[in-house]
């Protein structure tokens, strides 16, 4: 399979990585389970390559190996949970748990995570709740590259918000995206290979546009979706202090700025507003509004109309929100999954110093 | 005051025009308290330039004055709201209303509105929050003109989402956008002057980017937030089509490409898929997550931090979502309402058509 190895294998491989530093099997389970799907709906930005940077962050001693998750405050459709400062994963899957079965209840479940890190991609816990017959819907905080709309100031991160909703015979619409033009990754590539990008992703110190990759470590940001003000960057900066505000202030976590950053190399700040970085879940119970039959079938119906919209000159069809990211899944489940040479080395340097077996 | 005018002279002239045409006096104030909060907050496209053509509809047969609200189903957290098909403030306010009892109760409200019309402002709904120590969401669906990324079918409407944060100190924060880079009013207005709009608002009827307001004559469309797909128009397609599915489907309302015109000189649809136009109303108890008093106080830090943002080049401050329209009701409330000349006209018409006093 060339550079492809089956996600069961892979699966094993990162789960074992996390056993041997010490993590139980199933906190390694959940790990190892949201780093992978990201690498079956082909975002690797967020998948295998954060291996690397997750052990980094324990041996920085900045993760709790096996945290306690707590429910810190409740109602019949809300909870904050403490999530200890542990991977994010664990206290994510909880929350997305609980919000599920707060709204088999209530008819809607919202669950804020504080004292949290980096959990995967957000798609991962909105899609939870699809086998219920619900909506899910998920947020979170990141470390800062934004800046808000006329300003230099790098105080939001690329925050994204994920919503899964289900449908009868279709797959379901999931829509899992980042509130800025382009994630840091694509700048990363675009700079390791020296190539400028175009305008509208960055501007530099003093604000102006700027097509530099590498701007962002001269002072520079990444600009909120929209690109500009005439183009409408101050939706995108109304977008990204939304989940901003959601995912750390409602629960106590560390907002905009003050965000921890989820690198090693970064030092941690001076700083806090509150406990780690947040997350904001939710789950809305179809029937709690109508039949969830007719429901997915009116969502059957909203796909099939849009899926027949006429392209534009140059392009073949349009597509559903989740789409690509189902079909990448089907993709690499039958021909395995591809990693990149520089990420396959990172894991069998790790998998070296842990003395774990690697399917490579 | 030249041709400014005051909040209570224009708010009881609106309110006299709906009770001569039959509605009650509460709902006819509903209207106008909605219209004139447009007004006042800077927001003219949703102001009295409306009564016009909210008047039109009713004409035409489309709106049911008066109309029974319903409540067709519920639980603890949740609600569907049939709303007679009337005007669409009458079935919002009532919808928040119930959405933020609700959250009194169980923590959180979501009330779903079908068979409704255009309501005015967004904004105006997640505010009504505010003042129960709650953060208030709205969304709705409206009259298709946008094209999803890589089509030229218009399947979508600008459909806005507002959020409302109360803060402690400082004004709230109030979010309250168009999932879109331009509203249709912007382009009607260029139109009329006969200029031309920048690349990245429309596109022509292949789907091809054009700088030509009148181009949604043509079978062109507005684009998605974030103008073209390489610049994150997807995300703005997601967004757009989240705000469409909530507002729509959850309820039982027309979605996309089936909304009904909010126009009276535009003919309905053959075919429906719901009824009428729909809105998603949402209302959170902060202290259902943690102190209302100590979230409020980390809102007003927040604001703190990102009002001292450090300004790009060329620009003194950076905004708080929601600042302009304080600045600019508190500035409309002192030295009156300005009222377009055109649209002084169709008030002054329309008062002599139904003989009511005006205020000019």
């Amino acid at each position: 399979m060339g550079n492809r190895y089956s996600y069961q294998s892979l699966l094993n491989f990162v789960k074992n990585i996390f056993i041997s530093i010490g993590c139980s099997d199933s906190n390694s389970k959940t790990i190892a389970e949201v780093l992978l799907a990201a690498e079956l709906r082909g975002i690797p930005s967020h998948g295998l390559a954060r291996v690397k940077i997750y052990l980094g962050l324990w041996e920085a001693g900045r993760i709790t190996l096996n945290n306690k998750t707590k429910i810190i405050h409740q109602t019949i459709s809300t909870a904050t949970i403490d999530s200890g400062n542990g991977y994010g994963m664990i206290g994510a899957k909880k929350a997305m748990t609980l919000a599920i079965n707060k709204a088999k209840n209530a008819g809607t479940g919202w669950v804020s995570v504080m004292n949290s890190n980096h959990f995967g991609i957000a798609g991962y816990y909105a899609m939870m709740a699809i086998k219920e017959n619900m909506i899910g819907i998920t947020m979170t905080n990141a470390s800062p590259l934004v800046a808000p709309t006329w300003s230099t100031s790098k105080y939001l991160g690329t925050n994204p918000i994920a919503v899964a909703i289900p449908a009868y015979k279709h797959k379901p619409f999931v829509a899992d995206f980042a509130t800025t033009p382009i994630a840091q990754g694509k700048l990363a590539l675009l700079e390791r290979k020296g190539e400028n990008c175009k305008q509208g992703f960055v501007q530099d110190k003093n604000g102006l546009p700027s097509i530099e990759p590498s701007v962002l470590k001269k002072g520079g940001a990444i600009v909120p979706l929209g690109s500009d003000y005439e183009h409408g960057s101050h939706k995108g900066y109304c977008l990204g202090s939304i989940v901003d505000i959601f995912s750390s202030v409602i629960g106590g976590a560390n907002f905009g700025p003050f965000t921890p950053p989820q690198v090693p190399f970064l030092p941690l700040l001076n700083e806090s507003t509150g406990k780690g970085i947040g997350h904001f879940f939710g789950a809305i119970k179809i029937d709690a509004f109508r039949s969830a039959t007719s429901f997915k079938k009116s969502i059957d119906k909203w796909i099939d109309t849009f899926k027949n919209a006429i392209p534009a000159r140059g392009y073949n069809k349009v597509l559903i929100p989740g789409e690509p990211e189902f079909e990448n899944t089907e993709y690499n489940l039958k021909n395995g999954i591809y990693i990149l040479p520089d990420v396959k080395k990172e894991l069998i340097d790790i998998a070296n110093k842990y003395n774990i077996i690697t399917p490579f």
